[in-house]
């Protein structure tokens, strides 16, 4: 392999021109952690001073004109995503606080089923929340553990499920390995079990496909600032499968969940679809800056993003083998393509030097996580074949000449 | 009374120049509803040009460089505004979300105590949430009902407390009548019975004196999109008295509030100041949006604001006086100022219709709360006195003239 087959490969990728959709000075960094923080689409810019006019101009009426409904119409728009269908998601709060509120109300529409099973690749918020709602609620949590650190077998999760399960709740791209579940079948798994199944779709919305009906599941989160590039810390939505919104109980109730909100009762009356989940008054200006991510992803379409993310890993996948494994770098990731999600982890003893010579003397940037792992994100909306190429390239030179050895690892904020 | 004499108020008034700090279309309309959603401050603008080259330009990096310390930063400049210290306030989820976190740790650190005390003056959020945590930890909530449906004696409410009491939960203005409660008394009055004492200073912060540390209140959440500016739906704040810190626990944990959060630990271990009340990821574009607001009040002082404001709304109570009373208008706020906010509630049967009228016929903005009251708000920072004088003026040509009764109001969105 050589540079030119991947420029070839650029000039040849039918989604090439999303690229220019984003905010990308050029000449620029090599951004490879569109898994943490995704690039600005362009249109944010104009999108920010339109809310800016709805709010200096338009002030409280503005709630009448399309504010008060953000949650829900955006909503709608991440479901074509995720594979869901009108009014079963709502764009609300962090991803954390909307996966407390679901898996609450899992737990309290089931009473009689009181253990949770999740896996120790789930990210550690979940397991957080997991472990807080079930001592609240006098249930447990059982974490099935990854034999290899990377990923989990349907047989060891099988092995933890039983009558006693009320929930099974998971990672669908793990966020250190990039572990990708069958989402179709540890669904139907959960199920023949009685247990709800929840996913964790924050490392998998935008870059691989989702099918939550399809699936069957009961319920799902996920953010909104990885591959829906929707802004630093912006806000996460829910899914809850229509038929069961009479049984959710939104545990952190507020007036615009309310059945009649303007009414101002004392007494809190639930809406009747997923707008029962909503709890304060929605952050306009944050949820307009997600919604062109999100066009983005939908104009590109999941299946063509889908395909070269998993051309993209492979590329990197095989650059390792031919450069890297001999260097003493292990392959962090699931080999098996339909396992993996849209980045790639590398291990190396020295990892965390290792990423901030990367991205201090070479302007290329993956991310860090402990112990070993450089994350190598693909994004294949603005990801391009000749980064990785580049990228790997500076990461072989850097072990070759041992330059890495002199960076200074205090002042570390990988994130 | 006539018109001169409120545009010479205007051309004396030491605050004026404030008003140019806002972007405000001219002629514009009368806008006097700032206690639900304030003005745009100008320098949002060049705010959001910031946040957005953090975004595309900075990445991931921005965290490092500011983002991550936004919420504390941020909280202590709002900890000026209410008299708290440093370390004591964090910029986080919605008010209500706020408000969850912390009336479930306060139920948690003193489970002897199994009774919260409120009022029926209350936001809805706040009595729904008292309710949901009271409920699921086993407690009862006591709400004291006003007897003029305006304000609460300091009596009525020592009549509800007892050693049973763990937490006494008001507003520190209401959100309907504007009846502000003397902070210092009933802090003093909760502890008495060793009760805590959390107050919700929405319709507060920014407008009246607030002295959490000087009162000894132990928690308070508040909003900032109202008289702070902070844009809607903006994030919301809390404070927890610093001694209380270690006592606390986070209802809804998650990774931002793990002592060591890029340690990626399974297990949660709580940080040790004001931080542990994180949850996700803080939302960036959001919080950058919410601090021009609060240095323009920094910059006001809330000394001068609130002298403001209690002329304006002893203007509005004479104005009343002289030409609504006759009307059939009647005053739904307390007459003494030192119970009062900035806002002003005037009641009529037909209060919703003569809303709408002022808005669509009049270009004058209050708003409506069920079943009767028009809530006139004064923003010191940009409302002046000639608004008032016009406003109420409108007002009267409406009621004399009946005109208000031809509007429609079949598609009502007064927030």
């Amino acid at each position: 392999m050589d540079r030119a087959q991947f420029v070839e490969m650029d000039r040849q990728d039918p989604l090439a021109g999303f690229r220019a959709r984003f905010a990308i000075p050029e000449p620029d960094i090599i951004y490879l952690d569109g898994n943490s923080l995704g690039r600005m689409p362009l249109a944010v810019t104009e999108r920010m001073e339109q809310v800016a006019q709805e709010w200096s101009q338009g002030l409280v009426r503005s709630w009448g004109e399309g504010w008060m409904d953000m949650p829900h119409r955006i909503g709608d728009k991440i479901a074509q995503v995720i594979g869901a269908g009108p009014g079963e998601v709502l764009l609300a709060d962090s991803t954390t606080v909307c996966l407390y509120k679901l898996v609450s109300a899992a737990l309290a529409a089931r009473p009689e089923r009181t253990v949770i099973v999740t896996d120790d690749l789930n990210f550690p918020s979940d397991l957080y929340i997991l472990q807080a709602v079930a001592t609240e609620a006098g249930a447990e949590v059982r974490v099935v553990q990854s034999q290899d650190g990377l990923s989990i077998d349907a047989d060891e999760l099988d092995m933890a499920l039983g009558p006693e399960v009320a929930l099974v709740s998971l990672s669908h791209t793990a966020f250190k390995s990039g572990f990708l579940y069958d989402g179709a079948a540890i669904t139907a798994l959960a199920q023949q079990h009685g247990a709800w199944m929840l996913w964790d779709l924050s490392h998998s919305a935008g870059a691989v496909p989702v099918a939550l009906n399809e699936w069957g599941a009961e319920m799902a989160v996920g953010c909104t600032y990885k591959y829906l590039n929707g802004g630093p810390g912006a806000p996460a939505y829910l899914y809850a499968r229509s038929g069961l919104h009479p049984e959710l109980t939104n545990p952190i109730p507020g007036w615009l969940g309310h059945a009649d909100p303007f009414s101002f009762d004392l007494n809190y009356s639930s809406q009747p679809g997923i707008g029962r989940m909503t709890t304060g008054t929605p952050p306009i200006v944050a949820m307009a800056m997600v919604e062109p991510g999100i066009d983005l992803v939908l104009e590109a379409g999941i299946e063509k993003l889908r395909e070269k993310s998993i051309r993209q890993t492979d590329l990197l996948v095989s650059l390792w083998r031919e450069k890297l494994e001999g260097l003493g770098v292990s392959l962090r990731s699931p080999q098996r393509v339909e396992r993996r999600g849209s980045h790639v982890s590398l291990g190396h003893p020295d990892g965390l030097q290792i990423a901030r010579w990367l991205i201090e003397e070479r302007n290329v940037i993956p991310d860090f996580r402990k112990p070993d792992s450089i994350r190598f994100g693909v994004t294949p909306l603005y990801t391009t074949y000749a980064e990785l190429w580049d990228a790997v390239e500076a990461l072989r030179e850097g072990l070759e000449s041992g330059d890495y050895r002199r960076t200074d690892t205090h002042s570390v904020s990988v994130t």
